[in-house]
């Protein structure tokens, strides 16, 4: 689980599908956004989605593979007339673990499918995670 | 960055140290945590501090070492009274990828050492990532 070099290994337990195809078009933060698309789990996840219910909101933690992990400092949402600052005191995508997390609804759920709106995530990005809202 | 098995290596970027030794300790979800501790990362990510200030709430995730990735159903909040469920449908630590993600408070930042309060995780935690609150 985690090496000599202290580095852990994520199993992505599905991947997004979304109308975004270029991360320049997603939404700046999830709540902006009415995308729709799916959840795919694989199949050896089933079991773990008993109790995902329509209508509910769930949070999803996903791996942005577009993002750059060597970037530590970030103009806040691209705008280049703000100041510099850390990544961790931003949301960009770009940091060294770039691990996104969002609240979406659940629209349907279709065996391992789940159809849910709400995303900002670029078609094709590997899911990590899926929990209940705190 | 992602191997032919789809897998992803993150690396931590630093430790958490908190009073709470044993996860049976650990407040069932982070909110009804007055837990204080200290985020301690990494040398190399210091830049990506910056902009973090005392008061602020934060975003941070981290590795729940000591979680079970086999388990795909558990009774909430490990209340045997409570139907067994899919563990994406709870906060459960037990899941596939046991990232957790937290909301804590920043009591002092001096250095590379982050004061906080409000956490549930177990002194040792490697940390994953920091953000600002949506």
């Amino acid at each position: 689980m985690q090496n000599d070099c202290g580095e852990i290994t994520v199993s992505p337990i599905g991947v997004i599908r979304s109308s975004i195809l270029d991360p320049q078009e997603a939404p700046k933060q999830g709540n902006e956004s009415a995308v729709r698309g799916e959840l795919i789990l694989d199949e050896r996840y089933r079991e773990g989605l008993a109790g995902i219910e329509e209508g509910a909101q769930i949070v999803i933690l996903y791996w942005m593979h577009l993002a750059g992990r060597d970037i530590l400092q970030v103009h806040p949402r691209g705008d280049r007339n703000r100041p510099m600052r850390g990544v961790f005191s931003t949301r960009s995508p770009d940091r060294p673990n770039p691990i996104a997390l969002e609240t979406v609804e659940v629209v349907r759920v279709r065996g391992t499918v789940i159809e849910v709106v709400g995303l900002d995530a670029v078609d094709g990005t590997p899911l990590l995670d899926i929990k209940c809202v705190a």
